[in-house]
């Protein structure tokens, strides 16, 4: 499977099998997608010890290629972990199926009654890396919500990403559903994504989940419509009117609960008028958990225990124990900062001062805004949506956590008895 | 200005300035956008002189480039075409502002108060053809839902264009908003629309209205989000268990009321068992009001007034007195023609028996699927929105009709009293 053209072959027969799939599963009963659900959580226990067999091979080349710890441990599949994969596929059949859920209905002086109801979006294509767990995430995901799936993993995590694939699959044919509903493109051929890329007659959206060089190739390359973060640049503003215990404990919390998530703050934004009174706690508490302080001019000398940030620290998403510090004049000089360096991810405001709030909250251009709040909350299950397949800092179609209802579209239904148009 | 360079500077510059605008008009007050309407409706009553002046260069370049008589009736500007602008201007004022509204709210077990709320898109690109009258209403909705607009008109329609958009920028001046907030693309070269379809830093989404030709090349060449409609292959389908009165009526109301339309019928469907009962009676009532019909075999051989259909008819939108005619097997066989032929817009179901009106709502995908109802009703003044910028068959974002809700989005506002993630 090297030659171009057969890769091409390929993935049109993918994309129109998950095509049809998806006409089927747009009508699926809640009950039938939830049996299928079912099915696959008990599939991937029965299966364990091939999964973790599989994913010995994918470790063993992992190792041999170098890769490092943190990677290594994004891979790694255990007991606990096939474990929490197949509770995971559980919990999506305990929350509610969108589909057919009508989101508005009136009726007009002519007696027309427009209803306008939840359907699915038809074919999602994901892409994604490292973790063999989002096969079954992403692939169960859009199955509760109607949609068909076309899975690209990470070769990494290909032999236990095709064995989680395999349960999934033996879960819808279970349930009486076709098992074209969530393929996994079987090759890494990089030029299989290329094509997925380009099936806009088959896929509706595409999901890429992963480094910035991934994002950043589908953003610029597809030409289905794509649903992604590309930066998590999130900032904490420390207002003058902070409260100090408050602003110690969400800073720290932001920066170093866990540092590689796209939620975590990469910037601290901080009142000038608070420089004397909140800056030194924080970046002590800070530097005692073990993070990196680069500040500007004010910041260095203020604290010791850092050193001057350049101009690039302020776009950069560390994703590591490294925060950038600036002093800014006020609310308004946090907003400013955020609107030339932020991502439109998630930035929270610290304050007790509810004016300060409401500006900050209302004029910050972002998919989340926060006050007192830690910009870790910045996850589709904290959001009570159950699950996500991942965040949107567009504002197209869905914007900030994408879970079932966010893989939706919906249609009109009109009910009339004879009217015409006059 | 005919300089490749200057052209791609020009729209860099134009889309800055939008940018710029629409964070104001992002937090623009209600009462400020509609003083800016009121104003706008003002000066085009007043400039309705000058207005017709530049409409009477535009037609009578048109008329020497032998531009057809309905092209020409698109384009005309009288007294009481102008009257209707202002008036379509002043019927934006009494629709709701949808900024702000708060789409869901929940307190979380943690005390998190997590509201969605909806905000502007930001930048809308409106590329449009011939009817002058586009340039006032695609400004002004976008003006309501908070976005601001880069207008590029058709050739044809230039003069008259500019001088309406100048009407509107003087709103904007007198309610104290930024002229930016609407802007007209100063030149009518092609390449200029190559240059906006690049500006996704500062467009967030491009809404063509058009020919055919219009909407594929922005559909392909567009690196911005695109909500249009390419075809409105629409379709009637009369059941077995039609009523001949309403099958008859609506027939020729969803074709005949106005041919022009992307709503207008384009083929119509007949139950093989209603052959003997409908099949004339309606064939029969379109011929009467002038309308061609292309039929199957079996169309052919039961209604005399009819010519054989080619494959090619079935996919084509006629926008004339022509409809195509086949008899297919129940409402499973209309779906089946639908889904293989149709574009996802408009599909019409006419019969008495409730269990098939409700298969063909269900299962037909296309953005608005109506029964015992005309087609021509799909249009956002007829579904209550006042006023639409077009519909779009495709599912991201918003389908049907795109009335100043479709041209928001959303962002979460997230409350809290010091919550850190454990």
């Amino acid at each position: 499977m090297t030659n171009e053209n057969d890769i091409k072959i390929l993935m049109q027969s993918i994309g129109k099998k998950a095509k049809r799939a998806s006409e089927i599963l747009a009508l699926a009963p809640t009950k039938q997608k939830d049996d299928a659900l079912k099915a696959a959580a008990a599939e991937i226990r029965k299966a364990k010890n091939d999964i973790i067999a599989a994913n010995k091979k994918d470790m063993d080349i992992a190792v041999g290629r170098g890769l490092a710890g943190a990677m290594l441990d994004r891979l790694m599949l255990d007991e606990t972990r096939i474990e929490s994969i197949a509770r995971s596929i559980e919990d999506i059949i305990d929350l509610k199926d969108p589909i057919g859920d009508i989101l508005s209905e009136k009726i007009r002086p002519n007696g027309l009654k427009i209803s306008q109801v939840r359907v699915p979006l038809g074919v999602i294509g994901i892409i994604f890396e490292s973790r063999p767990n989002v096969t079954a995430d992403a692939g169960t995901l859009c199955l509760k919500s109607g949609n068909a799936s076309i899975l690209r993993c990470g070769s990494e995590s290909a032999h236990s990403s095709r064995m989680i694939h395999a349960c999934l699959v033996k879960g819808l044919k279970k349930a009486g559903l076709p098992e074209e509903a969530i393929q996994l493109i079987p090759t890494q051929d990089r030029a299989a994504v290329g094509e997925l890329l380009k099936l806009s007659e088959y896929v509706d959206i595409i999901v890429p989940r992963g480094g910035k060089s991934l994002i950043e190739r589908v953003q610029n390359e597809s030409r289905v419509p794509v649903m992604a973060h590309l930066d998590g640049i999130c900032h904490v503003y420390i207002d003058a009117d902070a409260d100090l215990e408050k602003a110690v404990s969400i800073s720290v919390n932001a920066k170093m609960r866990r540092t590689g998530i796209c939620g975590s703050a990469e910037t601290l934004l901080i009142d000038k008028k608070a420089i004397d009174s909140h800056l030194t706690p924080i970046l002590s508490a800070l530097h005692e958990k073990g993070c990196e302080i680069r500040g500007d001019k004010d910041v260095v000398k203020a604290f010791n225990e850092s050193r001057e940030a350049t101009e690039e620290d302020w776009g950069t998403e560390y994703l590591d124990a490294i925060i950038s510090v600036r002093v800014v004049d006020g609310v308004q000089g946090a907003i400013d900062h955020i609107a030339k360096y932020g991502s439109n991810h998630t930035d929270s405001i610290i304050t007790e001062n509810s004016k300060a709030a409401e500006k900050f909250l209302n004029e910050v251009d972002s998919a989340i805004v926060m006050h007192n709040a830690s910009t870790q909350y910045a996850d589709g299950g904290e959001f009570g949506m159950g699950a996500e397949i991942g965040i949107s800092t567009g504002k197209m179609h869905a914007r900030g956590p994408v879970g079932l209802e966010q893989l939706t579209s919906y249609k009109y239904q009109v009910r009339g008895n004879g009217q015409i148009r006059p």
